[in-house]
């Protein structure tokens, strides 16, 4: 048994199983569960709650941190029990079911979702399921490999449901920094002014009579990430980045350390960190929601002195190596609850680089992060909006073509907009990096065009550009043609129609 | 003379004509002026530099906090003088030159124009013009009617002219509160916490060695607003709205008071604040951009307490009222910088209700609030953005109908996206109000069509909303007829096809 994992005595009797503690949750219900980019969800609960739906249907709107590991949002929605889910996913059972307006899905700023429960715009939760390695002599509760929005269902929920994780250290215990906003009117400033700064406790805090069921899991692991290797494309952006960071600190406009980085999860990201280890800069610290791989490569590099996140999510080597030497990297770690670590208030206020991937951008810098199309959901915004609206600096990475080339990442106008033209200061792709600084519409298409757009689509770029202009207007378009792509797209299985392509190989 | 307008002695020698203080402007430079919302901009230089401009051209790039009276941007473009212009504007001739492509505009968030500068991510002003009604005994600047810029402006450029204009009362001094953030990476939290609160100074404190011109404007006054007087259909927009918060407040969902309010500026946000005088709201305040007539009925129904704006733009009749009797409103306003009263950080904190004008939505809730048909622009973003990614709640406002009913403010996808459907709350037309908060997209276009479109364009809207669901998606779209209402409006001078007109006629 784990009773020493459990500090507060008058607790130890709430202990039970899964499926017990699965029983609180009831069809109609609300729920809250930790877990952010497939670090630190609840697992056994979640599990059982997937049996317990087999025998007896129940529907509930799930809210989580982010997206989940251990296929739970697929077996949650092969078993029936999604309703809604907010405020982010990856699944892909889950994202076909979004996609045939099966499960409603609210796809969220993932700083803001807390703070519409707070306000009450958003119902709390019923029943709070939080993963911990522990809980202490106060009844608080101690996190795993993420903070998420845990910290604030825990607070809000009627009850709450903890899932001790055996197989992760102990010593999990102070790395995280557990800081709630107070309430308005009287809402005074976060405090935070520095990445490595600790503002709040180590643990959740709640009325421990909240507490209603302790499940210990020894079994279940988080999932590991699944990071591509780079390619020749993303090492193509990551070199383009790097060079453009160069020449901002030669110039004087960034300083040596570039100040506090951002990435968004997945491989491109990845390769860019990855590419800044053989880079000339120093001292470099994260202030970012996931912390991965390439994270603990800079750190080990001797390149990375600090990093802040809200969830730890790595390779399954690299999380064995962390993971087991958790006092090694303590003293430069820190996981903050999701509001904190994407407010809005200190990406402004620290001035970080937000990097974050598109789906596609139009030749005016609007970005697409979540739609296919315009129609079908992929993931999510993620916390893209969040930093890239204040950041210091908002860059938004792709590869300029996808699917062997049938559909161009650069395209006449985005078939939705995540972030508008406002919010986007630089575009990379392997062909190149388009600055945007200061530009108008019609600057940034012909920088756009030349710099990111790849080769076979850019004469079919500067054709659509060249007559919007004959038109006039500030941001030039022919309406008619405007989404015409994607259309082509749908129907021929190439953005291009055949007579387009043709001339492109004439 | 006014001599006793300017306390510093020593700058007694700097008082030129402004034709003389214009010659400091140059061919190829970056000019910061004063000026917000049409209060408070320097009127004598930009005249004079006009008058240069007819006889020795010259291209600038012109800033400004926002737009401009006196004619001044229908002027400098009919001199050819404007080769770039930011961050807003809404003159007729100017918005015509920015459409035909021949001055280059670039539309920001207005909170965020001297933060680019002070990154050196926009060009600093190589000259500041800032109207003020006296400079003090040290060399600091007292602004006159808005903030706006001013202060970064002064602080940024090498050399500033100051506009002193006597036809205002020197009473305006106190009126201000200058803060302006400090520099990265040692940047302090914003340390406000109430609307009412002064953080600043009541000038703007420079070198007075960089003042190398001062002016003497008794002549020309702030143009007088022409905000259009309520209508059936503005009235309808702030019945809707004011039904909606004293739902909220019965709900517990707002405290009685509101919580501090924002209003974009124009006629329809005047109605709705201008309604709220017969409600039975009490105690209200603001913390806006604009102060317009609207809050100063409040404030002498005793409505309103306190009203925190960067500039006071007023009808004839107010103005009158209020400028000859400043000191009786005085402890219950305060200017700031735009920087400062559209700061993401300050909205966050505060937890503000914006209300802002869309020119259209989509059924699905994107807003664009800045270009005809996609392309042409009207007048800018302003502060919108600035308030609605922040708000405790995101409020857009709009006519269901326009130009006769040529047009639908709601269509089945937005021509432009600046408000994307993560960061709009409620959506009012005088049709109804949609409140879309916690709902997925499908069900937000159910909800706008029902409430929010004209009868006259409903069964379109379901009919296309229909036959997208049935293809599938997070966000249903046909997109090959998406902006087809766009396009036939441009072809035809109506968004529908005879043949929907004479269905919905049928």
């Amino acid at each position: 048994m784990s009773l020493d994992r459990i500090r507060l005595a008058s607790l130890h009797n709430k202990v039970m199983s899964a499926e017990q503690a699965a029983t609180f949750i009831q069809d109609g219900m609300t729920v809250g569960m930790s877990g952010f980019t497939r670090a630190g969800e609840a697992k056994a609960v979640p599990l059982a709650l997937v049996a317990q739906a087999e025998k007896n249907p129940l529907k509930i709107t799930l809210i989580t941190g982010a997206s989940l590991g251990n296929d739970l949002d697929k077996k949650l929605t092969e078993a029936g029990v999604l309703a809604r889910r907010l405020p982010f996913q990856v699944d892909n059972t889950l994202r076909k079911a979004i996609n045939k307006g099966e499960v409603m899905f609210i796809d969220q700023h993932l700083s803001e979702t807390v703070e519409q429960m707070r306000n009450l715009q958003l119902k709390k939760p019923d029943v709070a399921v939080i993963e911990a390695v522990a809980i202490t002599e106060d009844g608080g509760i101690i996190p795993t490999t993420s903070v998420g929005n845990s910290a604030s269902f825990a607070i809000f929920a009627e009850k709450v449901i903890v899932e001790i994780n055996t197989n992760l250290s102990p010593a999990f215990e102070g790395l995280h920094d557990i800081y709630i906003p107070t309430y308005r009117p009287t809402r005074q400033p976060i405090p935070l002014t520095k990445v490595d700064e600790r503002i709040g406790t180590p643990a959740i805090n709640i009325d421990p009579a909240k507490i209603v069921g302790i499940v210990i899991n020894s079994e279940l692991h988080d999932s590991p990430s699944t990071v591509a290797d780079a390619d020749d494309e993303t090492q193509g952006i990551a070199n383009h980045l790097i060079a453009f960071f160069e020449k901002e600190v030669a110039e004087g406009r960034l300083p040596k350390d570039l100040g506090p980085l951002q990435a968004g999860i997945g491989s491109i990201a990845n390769a860019v960190l990855t590419g800044l280890k053989e880079s000339n800069f120093e001292d470099l610290v994260m202030y970012s929601e996931v912390l991965q791989d390439c994270t603990f490569e800079l750190i080990d590099a001797g390149k990375m002195k600090f990093a802040s996140g809200s969830s730890i999510t790595l390779s399954a080597k690299y999380g064995e190596k962390v993971f087991n030497n958790l006092e090694q990297y303590k003293d430069k770690l820190v996981l903050r609850p999701q509001e904190i670590s994407n407010h809005p208030e200190l990406v402004r206020r620290l001035g970080i680089i937000g990097i974050n991937t598109a789906l596609e951008f139009d030749i005016y810098g609007n970005v697409n992060s979540t739609h296919v199309c315009g129609t079908k959901m992929m993931n999510g915004i993620g916390g893209s909006g969040d930093f890239a609206r204040n950041a210091h600096l908002a860059i938004f990475v792709t590869k300029s073509i996808a699917k062997g080339g049938d559909i161009s990442s650069v395209v006449p106008f985005a078939s939705h907009v995540d972030h508008a033209e406002h919010d986007v200061d630089i575009l990379v792709t392997e062909q190149g990096l388009a600055d945007l600084r200061g530009l108008a519409p019609r600057e940034r298409a012909r920088a756009i065009i030349d710099n990111c757009a790849h080769p076979m689509y850019r004469d079919a770029l500067n054709d659509y550009f060249d007559r919007a202009c004959e038109k006039g207007g500030q941001t030039p378009h022919i309406l008619r043609e405007a989404l015409s792509w994607h259309s082509n797209f749908e129907e021929t299985g190439h953005m291009l129609t055949a007579q387009a392509q043709e001339k492109k190989t004439a």
